[in-house]
């Protein structure tokens, strides 16, 4: 039986994927929350001076898209081929480039505000339209799920990015998308990932 | 006999992967290099509005990352198990973020020179050198390789990106690791990648 140790803020946003792929796992693990005041002293711990970081038996995994991807193969949530494959990167490639730009957006600190609400404007009118189209029509294709027609760790990726990329637009991004929500359904009423939700700390996220 | 189409601009940069590992893998391919004058027109044609794309038999794959692993696996560039396949994912992803680091500074539209030249120092003096000292460690106890102890597609990867990024710094990022230059040398060595790398057009990156 394996330990899993998951290093990361007391808030979803990249320790969230994880979370929620151990807990459909349902493997036990412990949901270390650190706090940004202890931030300082634990930043040069890690491998990039990052976190999430993940200790499996004592082993360090780190950067959040590889450890889902390992995390989607212990848990039977890879596709059956490589193709397959390539069709649930591609997806989880699409949401990050959004959730880049989204941040790069909310955590900008250098710009004057009313630069900030036009580029919000922009995100909402253009960017984040555009890229949740091209998933919307994926998912129309794929019976509810983002790839391959059955559920695979790019839509536990895709509803906890989800979540974060509403708390920093404010909004609920998947309104207007009917197969999105469906793909963000199917996740959300997996057992393992509900009892979860029930139970997680509630985030400070600010 | 698959056919092969690769569109991107006439630079290394994102779709120089993608040849390096075509050219491995000895497959015949289209290098449809676009002029900038035309991108406006291709631009709406592509999946994300985004190159590189790859058409294998017609299909169309975009996603740099996504779309060399896949080509990874047709050439036997995988790693034996999840656990290898995972160290090759962390390299990639590891380059992938020192290259938006040095992308945000050198593709800087908006600070003003003296602020740019700031940010400029800072990567060469904090962030470049940590992130090659994580990269570097790793080659050190994989015997030249970046994972797993044998070429994988990380270290195509790898070589391709550390190309645009020295261009992107006006330098050789590798000059104090011997690791990494050995990592290079061994990717630079591959008969398929010189004889691509002797023919290519010459780039067109101002």
């Amino acid at each position: 039986m394996s330990t899993y140790k998951l290093t990361y803020f007391n808030f979803p946003a990249l320790g969230e994927p994880i979370r929620f792929l151990l807990s459909y796992g349902g493997v036990e693990f412990e949901d270390n929350r650190i706090e940004w005041s202890n931030w300082h002293q634990i930043k040069g711990t890690t491998p990039l001076g990052q976190v999430p970081i993940l200790e499996v038996d004592g082993q360090v995994f780190y950067q959040t898209i590889p450890i889902c991807r390992f995390l989607g193969s212990k848990f039977n949530l890879l596709g059956d081929n490589e193709m397959e494959n390539y069709q649930i990167d591609n997806v989880v490639q699409t949401i990050t480039d959004l959730r880049m730009k989204i941040e790069m957006v909310n955590f900008d600190k250098f710009s004057p505000p009313n630069v900030i609400e036009e580029k919000r404007a922009q995100l909402k009118s253009e960017s984040i339209p555009f890229f949740l189209k091209n998933l919307e029509d994926i998912a129309s294709k794929n019976d509810g799920f983002l790839a391959v027609k059955k559920l695979s760790w790019g839509d536990l990726y895709f509803a906890a990015m989800i979540d974060y990329m509403n708390w920093m637009m404010k909004g609920n991004l998947l309104e207007d998308f009917e197969n999105l929500k469906k793909v963000y359904g199917n996740v959300m009423e997996i057992d393992g990932i509900k009892s979860y939700v029930e139970k997680r700390p509630k985030p400070q996220m600010g």
